[in-house]
């Protein structure tokens, strides 16, 4: 049996594109991913399953219809199940996201941004 | 729908016993936990779940029965379904874990440190 362990900053380390999720552990049928983001990204909802974005490093917002999450590094929110979101970055944020593996990263939304790749690094 | 901002660090400095485990958020059937511990776990293994140990500060080893885990702030590992498993910090480490909410922490071993509390922080 081979268990590794994950740096997550060693691994961000080796990203060197924006907007390219990699895949780094998972845990039953959960991907843990990371991505380096600086976007305003689509309002978008997942209706099957909460995800939760934790700050690697840089500040990520996620607009809710209702409040404006600010979240920094070393913090992690959960967004329920089918809540609509809006994440965005106006400088270069790098994030761990916790989801299904299954989970498309526009969710209900779809579009020219929809991401189905899976890469591990 | 109320969302809230997880800080993990501040979170972890409202814990002032060692060996308390605090979930600090739920995704799906998921539980975010944090423990503080400075001891030698007991060997064993979760038959039905893989487990996630994310080290927040200090250091923390996962004997398994063919290696040793050394994991340090940062780090995270993925400790497979069935896998036994020791885990030990010689000084004080701090560690998030994520698992199923019904996880025991004792796993297949049961026994006197086992601790099925649920307590919110």
């Amino acid at each position: 049996m081979d268990v590794n362990i994950v740096n997550i900053k060693d691994k961000l380390s080796k990203v060197d594109e924006l907007h390219s999720y990699k895949v780094i552990a998972q845990m039953n049928d959960y991907y843990f991913k990371i991505v380096k983001a600086k976007r305003d990204f689509i309002w978008h909802s997942h209706p099957e399953t909460d995800e939760v974005f934790m700050v690697i490093q840089g500040k990520l917002s996620i607009d809710l219809r209702d409040q404006t999450l600010n979240i920094e590094e070393g913090e992690m929110v959960v967004i329920p199940k089918g809540i609509e979101h809006k994440p965005s970055c106006k400088e270069e944020c790098h994030i761990l996201l916790i989801e299904p593996s299954d989970t498309v990263n526009t969710g209900d939304a779809g579009g020219d941004l929809t991401d189905m790749k899976v890469e591990w690094i």
